[in-house]
């Protein structure tokens, strides 16, 4: 068996870029062996220096050429990883040469750390959200949904907090979810087949979740195995209401049977910006 | 005042890795004004036509050339949008390039979709571990501790839920969480200023976070304005004591004052992996 190709993500703070540009790139060459490993907190040239060595080193011992996904800003960092002949990815080198051509003067490197603090606001912004999304979940915190900006409905297991703790996460969105349950569908919650009471105030703000009933049956079977939720008759059922539900509220439906959480959010928050716009 | 410059991030996906790439990069200018927006699921000609279109539109209204992110993966989809003249920067082209130069063969661009399910086994461990995260959060969950990569232990508001779900979400780590409340330092939940019973057999996997004392103030306010709990007196107290509890204990300390849930995150990932290698 061949040996893997040694595969590097270095930086000088938390390495997430490096990892996400590298990783993305990666994917793109699935039949290929990569042994991965990151670097981060490169912040001196010293780290660096042995950063290269650490490359040279797997090189050799693996006898095949490293690539490198580096987003160093000390130019004298960079020549010292460069140095170590791998296949070097300088992602801030290349870009930024294309970006200062542009906007005509140098970048402040040490000013601006993305995964950092240095937009405060727009951190806290993502932190309140977090705690927005855990004290509005699974139909909690009913007294906060005026200052949503989403509501996600659909039944047990369809992917709600997951999906609203990315969101908050990512998008600094208050999301709140909650569940669909059989009551909703037989009237003792608001009017027969209608909306939950509680959400009828805020339909603009909804969007469903729905899936393939197996795969429903399959996510509720390694919680509660062999139990009625969890039997593929339930899940039909439930799903089957519960689309009716939505479809006849108007609500936007995602389908979750093929898709991550990432997709699922980008799709959600594409909808909300295309709303706006008209 | 100067008209923002407009900047696109475009992708025939999510568009996350754009986006992240992009905006890493426009953090290096701080002092320049930029009008972001995210053009995801550009996966057709047509649809890249009209993206190339909305850049130039911008561009004739600004009177800036606009920045492009681009991660289109179709050659005529790329060439559609370099076609409209802005800077575009090509985040596959360029690096792929270099990186066929020395796998040898090309990539398989529909097979790698980084931000998708493609690696289902990578997806469902993310997600399992979101799920113990919740479930484990705050001190719950005791019995599931065996299974946790980590557990985070703090006074209350030192960042551990968030840190917890990021953690989950971005690596797939099991990561619990245990409050250090008062009644720890008394001994009524152990010895006297020893460790709390529930976490003695952990004790390799605990890690402690801390942070200033007006700072935790400040956050305790938000949630408990003048109450004896948020004052500066009582932060004090507790974080005196907790970081007395886990300095005697040898539980590595972050101090997430300055840190975001990244930094933080990045921080404890990589001890863990020094851990690994000693």
């Amino acid at each position: 068996m061949t040996p893997a190709r040694p595969v590097y993500f270095i930086s000088d703070h938390t390495g997430i870029t490096a990892e996400i540009i590298g990783k993305s790139l990666l994917s793109q060459f699935p039949s290929e062996a990569f042994a991965q490993v990151s670097l981060p907190f490169v912040d001196s040239l010293e780290k660096a220096n042995s950063a290269a060595q650490q490359v040279c080193d797997a090189w050799k011992l693996s006898n095949i050429k490293p690539l490198v996904f580096s987003t160093l800003t000390d130019p004298a960092a960079r020549a010292a990883l460069d140095a170590c002949g791998a296949v070097v990815m300088d992602i801030y080198g290349h870009f930024l040469n294309m970006m200062v051509g542009e906007i005509g003067y140098p970048p402040e490197p040490l000013r601006g750390r993305f995964h950092g603090m240095s937009d405060d606001n727009s951190y806290r912004s993502r932190i309140d959200a977090v705690n927005f999304a855990l004290a509005a979940d699974d139909g909690l915190g009913l007294e906060k949904y005026q200052r949503a900006d989403l509501i996600l409905v659909g039944v047990s297991r369809s992917g709600k907090t997951p999906t609203s703790l990315y969101m908050a996460m990512q998008y600094g969105l208050c999301v709140a979810n909650y569940p669909l349950t059989p009551e909703n569908f037989d009237g003792s919650t608001g009017s027969p087949h209608g909306l939950p009471k509680s959400l009828q105030p805020f339909r603009a703000k909804l969007r469903g979740l729905t899936l393939a009933p197996e795969r429903l049956a399959q996510i509720r079977s390694e919680r509660r195995p062999n139990s009625a939720y969890a039997s593929i008759e339930t899940c039909k059922k439930e799903l089957k209401q519960a689309e009716l539900l939505m479809r006849s509220e108007g609500i936007p439906i995602v389908d979750s049977t093929h898709r991550s959480i990432e997709e699922i959010s980008t799709m959600i928050k594409h909808s909300l910006s295309s709303d706006r716009k008209n």
